[in-house]
């Protein structure tokens, strides 16, 4: 499957800007005033207004899902493998919507952008916000774009969560949730990755509490950390090895603190390239995010009845080397949604790349895709 | 097995200190002039000295195995569940020796002492120290101690690198040889994990390239991340899921970076506890020593050819939910082994407990190595 030529692009993109003044009230008890959200679409909502896809993003992603930026043509949308004329999410059918979440650094209001009350950035102020918030304010673009019902929500993820939450929230409002690897809830493994990352970035001098903008400065010691420890746990073991093993940087060894491995030197280049872009005090919010994700929490632990008001139509994807959300948490989402009778295709793609597997170009999983949107497709047209 | 019973204790031990000056010749070229090594011994040394048994330490423990020092009851050793009269290695028939490895925070020559070159603690200025080092200078204070030969030379995890390593650097010297949570060399994500803790430790401001005891000061909060870090490691997914899961630390959500929940509680105390007292040269040092341990890296990476100078008998020892050190890996110890047609016993025991269940007091695995040392005891006595 050859996506990458440019014809299959969806081409030259330009995010747009979306003002909300209606407040938002939070799960953290805070309320936004206002908020603005940036997105990006792609393809042509059609007449009946029936076509429309919500792309959600994981952690360290956002609106800029496919294309690219006029005179940057090397900067690609995250998933525009996956996206765009002819791609298994083809926007010559489908009317693709994608969203920098609420609290994001990439233009949506965030701990970046100034908090009205202060005239000052957020900071550390800027509240806690949960899958249940983005999925809220994701509602109200919707709104602000005249969707009142989506084809499909898709993420994989921290956006396959959006994508699950979506048809509890809004039952009416998505026709298909595609959740690729994802969980019902963070594990205390996984909440424990996630703490260590907070804490590096919260014990960095430069963070200042969370007000770092304003002492110039940016904990980018403790956020390479971070991703270097977040980036650990989206490869699998096997990947690595066959990645590196114990390839040397140099040939040789050298018997000092200088990069003697070659994985060695592929995560510190990762680490530092994310410090170089992302907000730290978004970084932690995601995480949090991450953390406080758990339908079943306010039903007694019970996900089946959780995700009871859910009426779409699913597709769960999980990877096989995915140790992060492995497919036995896929397994639990989807013993829910079968015990609620709801329609549920689910897929167990065997694929070496671990969770990092939901953003690559694996032949069977974008198959799988492709023919669960063909499906959505034809529904339109019937 | 009820091995806490306080007959069954070595009791009061007390540290000595054996000072070494004829030069050893490290790995990564330096030359140590002197050094002092600290060690603790239990039982007796009996008349043909075929009795000893040498311990050797893992990441953060050191010389203090069994027993507890007078006045600190509570001050036990690291593996007081394993050594003692009437446990799985009988201090009133074998006589242990626990020694601080060269490099160590705990007593031995390390960065923390003075440099005599400059009068100054080495700090930064310590080389480098690997597995082999380390054996060779157990071996000259098994010299010291007048053991030519040791019964058993046992440890887990970095340990167990020790045990191996001996049988190769002095085939004739021992006898059995007990290799426990092993792996043959560190994978890309082992080697990952401890480059995450390395560069937090080195990008903590308090770090000082390593010359903080001049700065009067400590990189706590790199410490804090790096055993947060590797404790993750240590434990099972499971067995966090079963003593943590997603319990709240307060019984409700908080919405805020305080500890949400009990795993995040845990690691932080474990975080804390750690960097008060272990040295972050030190740290540095041992997961370079880890990462460095590769016996087959010189034989065209055939473990069979490096392995077959030996002549130990073996004990092999992993646990199923060890995913740091995997049962794979000390299938393939045990492997390059048999065919040198070596005798091994080896055992994968069901445990919950991942990486440290060889630290824990599992009656299968305890019972296993009470009778291998029965075996062991029992040749001393033909």
């Amino acid at each position: 499957m050859d996506t990458g030529s440019a014809s299959q692009s969806v081409g030259v993109v330009t995010p747009q800007r979306a003002r909300f003044t209606e407040p938002v009230k939070l799960k953290c008890g805070a309320v936004m005033d206002e908020y603005e959200l940036v997105y990006e679409t792609y393809g042509r909502l059609n007449e009946d207004r029936s076509n429309a896809v919500l792309v959600c993003h994981a952690l360290n992603a956002a609106h800029h899902v496919a294309g690219h930026y006029a005179g940057e043509p090397e900067n690609t949308g995250w998933w525009d493998n996956m996206i765009g004329p002819g791609k298994p999410v083809d926007t010559s059918r489908f009317f693709v919507v994608g969203v920098n979440n609420l609290g994001g650094c990439h233009g949506s209001t965030g701990p970046k952008s100034l908090n009205p009350a202060t005239g000052r950035p957020w900071g550390a102020d800027f509240p806690v916000v949960t899958v249940e918030d983005w999925v809220a304010t994701q509602a109200r673009l919707a709104d602000h774009l005249g969707i009142s019902e989506f084809a499909a929500i898709m993420g994989g993820s921290l956006g396959a969560m959006q994508a699950l939450q979506w048809t509890v929230s809004h039952p009416r409002r998505v026709r298909h949730s595609l959740v690729i690897a994802c969980a019902p809830n963070l594990s205390a493994q996984n909440i424990a990755f996630n703490e260590v990352a907070r804490q590096a970035i919260i014990t960095d001098p430069d963070f200042h509490g969370g007000h770092y903008y304003e002492h110039n400065t940016r904990p980018t010691r403790g956020l390479r950390v971070a991703r270097m420890v977040g980036h650990i746990t989206y490869l699998s073991d096997d990947e690595m090895a066959a990645k590196f093993g114990r390839q040397l940087k140099n040939g040789a060894l050298n018997y000092n603190f200088d990069t003697e491995f070659q994985i060695e030197s592929y995560l510190r280049h990762q680490g530092n390239k994310f410090a170089e872009y992302f907000d730290a005090n978004t970084y932690l919010r995601i995480t949090k995010a991450l953390d406080y994700f758990d339908p079943a929490l306010e039903h007694g632990g019970n996900l089946a009845k959780a995700l009871s008001r859910a009426r779409a139509n699913f597709l769960v994807v999980s990877f096989t080397t995915d140790w992060r959300f492995s497919p036995e948490r896929s397994r639990e989402i989807v013993k829910a949604l079968l015990h609620n009778r709801l329609n549920v295709t689910y897929a167990e793609i065997d694929a070496p790349h671990g969770h990092d597997a939901f953003l690559l170009e694996d032949a069977r999983y974008h198959r799988l895709v492709a023919a669960y949107f063909d499906r959505i497709g034809s529904e339109l047209n019937a």
